[in-house]
């Protein structure tokens, strides 16, 4: 089945956790979140749908709730690859030590290069990729877009450049 | 004809001006610079074959030989229009000025939001998007990716965000 998808933010509102995770459901009347979808879980429900292997080559991520996805799909065995760039490391709610503590193969990009991308591969098959940094402040705060879709065209090359990405920033 | 083209930087080279644009060719032996295609000339390739109208988003343009290549378009009956960044019209090099002096409309993204897209669409047909700011540090610095296609289903969303932000940033 064909994904072609392009997603732009700022996102409005921030999605319920509870509406949309809870069993319970939400039961703030009036609530503050929103009940409808967001691009923002638009997002990460490609990330959650991953089976086999997530491919991460994003300049900075410092998003709780997406490095939240990503360490869940660690969990129940999905083979993850980061790659941030080194500057991004130590900043301000850098989710790096989230993803090594929990056993993470994590990368970084060698000065004097700077490692601008911001792609995602999903079991080989599907990319997200765009402007888009994995940053809270560019759900709500930012005019983002990312493009989602298993086109091989798109597919093939990111797939490629991952592959020369993940071997060039090898630790020595 | 289909255009669906992924280009990555950093160019490993910097293109020679002469072998690629002087009458007279390159006459330096050896040159330092590339006399086969770079990434970076390809992205300019799209710019050039501007006919009708470049409609652009990027966060932060300072690279002169990109807003070169827009000015030159301009200057020939392309309508230019450009959406950068407040926080980067006054950025080392931005080229906004340029712009503005040879009567291209500029606008600016107002705060709080931060206009981070880095799109152009060239005649309604063609977009380029991706993790490149037109910047000359993008090009030899930075590992980045941009994806040009004519594919509808990119260049419809694309076209339909533009029209919206150029409405939003309207001066007031
Ligand atoms: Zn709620
Ligand atoms: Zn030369």
């Amino acid at each position: 089945q064909v994904i072609r998808q392009v997603i732009f933010f700022p996102d409005k509102e921030i999605a319920c956790k509870d509406f949309f995770d809870a069993i319970e459901g939400c039961s703030r009347v009036p609530c503050d979140f929103s009940h409808t979808q967001t691009g923002f879980r638009h997002l990460l429900s490609f990330l959650k749908s991953a089976k086999k292997s997530i491919d991460i080559a994003v300049y900075c991520i410092s998003c709780f709730e997406i490095a939240d996805v990503v360490l869940q799909r660690h969990k129940v065995g999905v083979r993850v690859r980061v790659i941030t760039d080194l500057s991004m490391e130590a900043a301000f709610g850098s989710q790096n030590h989230r993803f090594m503590k929990d056993g993470i193969r994590v990368q970084t990009n060698k000065p004097p290069f700077l490692m601008h991308h911001k792609f995602v591969i999903i079991d080989d098959e599907v990319v997200c990729f765009g402007s888009f940094n994995w940053t809270s402040q560019a759900v709500t705060g930012n005019n983002e877009s990312v493009v989602v879709t298993n086109d091989p065209w798109v597919v093939e090359p990111f797939r490629g450049e991952f592959k020369k990405l993940w071997f060039e920033t090898k630790p020595d």
